[in-house]
C-alpha cells in the first residue's frame, strides 16, 4: 500500500482567535496530501493527470475529520495518505496527521473519479478508475 | 427545536479551478452557521458567550460532511443549523445547506463546551453545558 | 459615481491568534465588493458578465491596504466602494472598509479587462473596456 | 542584507475558477515568509519571539502587491524575503514571488513592533524596536 508522508508547518494565518488550527485547515492539508499521494503514485502533477485521462476531477462525495490534539502557529505535523480502498468509480483516502508521535487528527476522505459529458462540457458525470491508475498505488 | 436559516452568497474566491466550491469552505459556512444559532439563541455574539460563561471556546472533536450537488460562483445557498443532541458537556449540530429546493450539502459537527483550567491557562477541559444554555435553544 | 456598500459579519475563521481579522482576509472583503459593485451596476452577476463581453476575467495587477484600526470576530463592518479611474484596458476602485464611523481600512485595486486569445486559449490579453460597461458606473 | 528563500508548491485549493492563484493567497504567503525569515534571523519561532519580548505582534499597517505573472496549480515558487527599512517602531520589508527565473509577484510590507499596554492587556501601542533584533538580520 503506497503511503505518502508530507512535513506540514502551521502557519500564523492557519490558526483562529483561540490560538488553535482553525479546523477547516486541516481538510484544505488533507485535499493537497491527496494530490501529493497522486503525484507520488503516477509521477507526474494532477494537472498533467487531468489531461491524460481527459477526466474533470476528483471531487469529494464525503470528507470527515476526527480532531484529538490541537496544533497550534510554529508546529512542524506530518500527514500520512493512502487509499483504504477502490471502488468501480469511486475510492477512499485515509490522513493521520501526527505532531510528533501522537496522533493529533485523523480524516477520510471519498472521492469519485469524473468525466466532463461529450455532450454537455458542464456536466460532468463518474466513470471507472482505469486499472493503471489503480496499479500505481499498490 | 430552534432552527437558524442563514444565506450565503458564494464568492469567486471560495470556488476552485473546476469552477465549484472548494469543499472546506462548506466546514467553514458551517462554523459560522453555528456561531450564528448561538448568537440567535442567546441573544448576543459568541465573544460575550466566552466571557459569560468563562469559557475558552466550543472547539470540534468531529465534522463531517456529505457533497451532494456542486454549488458554483455567483449561487446564493441557504444554510439550516440546529442542535440534534446535548451531552453532559458535548454537543451535536445538523447542517443542511440548500441550493434553491436542492439539499446540496449535509455537515455534522460534534462539539466541546470547554473551560481553561485555573491552574494552568494554556490548558482546556470540557465541563458541563449549563441548564441555562441548552433551554434556549428549545 | 456609483457608490456600493455591503456589510461584513466578521468571522471567527478570518481572525488569527492575535484576534483580529487576519489581513489577508480583508482583499478577500474586498474581492468580493468588486463583483458585488459589478453586480450593482451591470445588473447580472460577474459570471454572466464574463459569458456576455466573452471575456476571461477582470484579473488584479496592483492591490494594497492601509490597516488603520483592527476589526475582531463579531464586529459588523461595512465596505464602500467604486471605480477610481477607468484607463482604456485597466481601472482602479477604492474600498473603505468602515466600522461604525470610524475607517478601519482602506483598500486601493487595479484590474485589467482580460480576454482569452482567439488562437491559445490558454492565453490571455487586455482588451478595450466597452463603453456600455463604463457607462453604467456613471 | 539576509534574505530567506523559502519555497512554496502551489495548491489546488490556491487557485480560482480562472484557474490561477486567487490573489489573497499571495498575501499569506508572504505573510508567512516574514514569519520564516524572522525564524531564520533569531533562531527561533515566532510564538517564542513574543514571549522572550513580551510583544503582543508585529501587525501590519500597509501591504501591498504588484502581479506580473499568473501562476498555476502545481507550479513551484520561491519567495525571497528581506527587511528593506528599519524605523524606530515599524520596519518595512520586501517579498519577491520567482517562477523559475520570472519574477512573478512583488510584494511590500510595512509592520509595527507592538506590545500590550501595561494598565489595559486589550489594548496595544508601538515600542522600539530592540537593537539585538535589527542586529540578527545584517
Amino acid at each position: 500500500m503506497l503511503t505518502n508522508r508530507r512535513e506540514i508547518q502551521i502557519e500564523w494565518g492557519d490558526c483562529d482567535p483561540f490560538g488553535i488550527v482553525f479546523f477547516p485547515r486541516y481538510f484544505e492539508y488533507f485535499d493537497a496530501s491527496t494530490n501529493a499521494l497522486f503525484h507520488r503514485a503516477l509521477g507526474y502533477p494532477k494537472a498533467e493527470m487531468l489531461r491524460r485521462f481527459k477526466i474533470a476531477g476528483i471531487p469529494l462525495v464525503e470528507a470527515s475529520c476526527n480532531f484529538k490534539v490541537p496544533s497550534s502557529y510554529g508546529d512542524l505535523v506530518v500527514v500520512e495518505s493512502f487509499v483504504t480502498r477502490w471502488g468501480n468509480s469511486s475510492f477512499s483516502l485515509s490522513h493521520k496527521l501526527f505532531r510528533g508521535d501522537t496522533l493529533a487528527v485523523e480524516g477520510v476522505e471519498k472521492r469519485v473519479w469524473t468525466v466532463r459529458s461529450a455532450g454537455d462540457p458542464s456536466e460532468v458525470r463518474s466513470q471507472p478508475i482505469p486499472k493503471e491508475v489503480i496499479e500505481k498505488f499498490s
